[in-house]
């Protein structure tokens, strides 16, 4: 399974409507309005090849309105106590 | 349940390491290693009360030796077509 | 009781007003117009539970006509010589 | 009333340390470890003259072993539903 | 006597005339154009009491046509071997 | 007559002593130690010729111990209400 | 043979065509867009003299619709175990 | 084919010979040397599978004495005239 | 002899333009369009006096449509094998 | 002939030295420590070919003692009303 955190930037009006449309792209298992200053969302991408991963992030993320800006960070190595991949079972590998 | 997002900068040769111990304390669900230059590993964090969130940040987390800096994002809302209560069982509210 | 600060950023002509209208949000204790770069508007919040923090930054700090960006910094851990609880009597925990 | 905040960076070891040490300087009313990629620790100062802000900024935050770097934001004004003078006792103006 | 500096940004078409304008403003003393990208112009505020300061900064300064955003350098100690009160003979304190 | 604002970093402890020994600089009027993220000390740089301010700036400010960084604002234009060369009387143009 | 790296900042809707466009560009052998957050599309361009640098990119990378700012990283030195003059063959030196 | 550029900062006298043992490195094709105020070396890394890129990434290129910190920018895709899986012919899929 | 170096950003579009009519600009001896992300276009204004810099940039170069922002770096000293002043004979002192 | 601006990053003390020290270096025809927060010392590299501008920059210029950290800014193109080819003979193209 790959990994991927978009950390995305919105105007602060947007910012529940967009982390609400995003939860909903295929792949997204979960999005966070978030405070620090660093972004506004963070999503979390999961999916099981790069092909996945480059259809989620350049082909639906970015698309969906009042997404100003995105800055992708791709997980190299996973490290959990629980099972993720059973976890979040995407179907066959 | 509260989530946090902790952005942690080590040492190139120290990264693999400080993911794996972040991955053992309790109330950290996954760690990362990650590409990008926005920071090398990071943490998801998932608790009961803010209390937790505390002990978990400013007590384990910068404990780790090797982490220099931490940036964290505390999440205000979460978004997701899972059930992340199911999904991550705490034990009782 | 949780606490946060709202760095606000706002146009010069604006920031009376932002500052003003952001002393009459529920949950936000003092407002203060500040010199320094760092940001124009600082915005103290101090609220029973983390819905609350959600609602009055997401919900009211944003909504706020000319905050154009804004930072949060939630506390972890307040220390004082004064027993904040009494002096923000905010009603039942 | 004179208000002020001193936002400071401190090594993650210290931050506790720090902030109890700080919480105890004359005019430092509050103190916090905060979240976020802003600075590690906010002190809220109020006093009622210039002088007293240059002795408790310069003269004793700086002092406390362990601050690496303070930003000080001073503020213009303050804007509250609450009637500081009172909260904050200070004694004479 | 309190001495502030304000670090002015201007389009480049506006600096003379906002540098002019700023030096008229009761309490501004001197007012350059400067070199170096830090900022395009500097104005020294030299007043009596912190609420001079509030309302040449934040009243006059900021109400500038073509100042698009300011950094106030609140400035604690004075060190000079000129006796600074005499030559800015400002009234009264 | 040339100005310069000379933007001073110097550490915490060294900051008062930096600016005193800064103010004995003969071509420096004034020097203050401020609040805001900018910078920790402002010298006011005043000198009759090019020369003179590359003197005092590479030459003397520079080699005072504690002074970590400076970054220098060459004044373009002076303007002020005031009559600056009077008041500064510096001798002979 | 001549290597430079135009990192290219572009919004999120345009990424993909101003990607496919610019590998249309004689002298840009490859073009990729990029997660991490630096910039949105990498273009790699191979040519035989300077001249054709500043025409590749001044002249054609630049005037591409949706490149809205251009950073070119002008390599010193090449070094890599295969034969880069033989892979890709500009044709005569 | 996975395609990866990292970003690495050296000390100016290190530079070369980071340069040259990264270009050692399986997975790595192409590093160079580069100007500009981004980084001081870019490497290219073309491999197979994720797997690979992370062994490259965290495992080989951060070993190297000399590199002080590392930003990979992941490609999502790649456009090219050429038919870069010819070209760098890298074994089976 | 006086020297400054002024760092030019425009758009893409406008940057070679802008060049040519800087370099038209008495007082500014050579201009160029420039890799590496500072900025995109460096003037070197060598004059006789501070008044001509002052004319130079902020009355000439600042007005050449396109130029969206300078910092212009002005030289405290200059050290050259080359007799500058014969070179760049700029008429009488 | 080719171009670049060195920025050259140094200590207080070393920057004069280090500015005598590159204007010896051949292929540098003016060195100049200059004000304004950007860099401590330019250098003027003017050559005939890339590769020694290779040697000037990545094997002289940083081996100077005192160099921490260069920016390389490498001219597109020169724009001028001298015929700088004439002016800096630099021997047969």
């Amino acid at each position: 399974m790959l990994h991927a955190f978009v950390l995305v930037h919105a105007d602060p009006p947007d910012i529940a409507r967009v982390a609400e449309q995003l939860a909903e792209v295929p792949g997204v298992t979960e999005v966070f309005s978030v405070a620090g200053g660093v972004c506004d969302v963070v999503a979390i991408v999961r999916v099981r090849a790069h092909e996945d991963l480059v259809e989620v992030v350049t082909g639906r993320v970015t698309a969906v309105p009042g997404v100003r800006r995105t800055t992708t960070l791709v997980a190299f190595q996973a490290y959990s106590r629980h099972d993720l991949e059973a976890l979040w079972d995407l179907g066959p590998a």
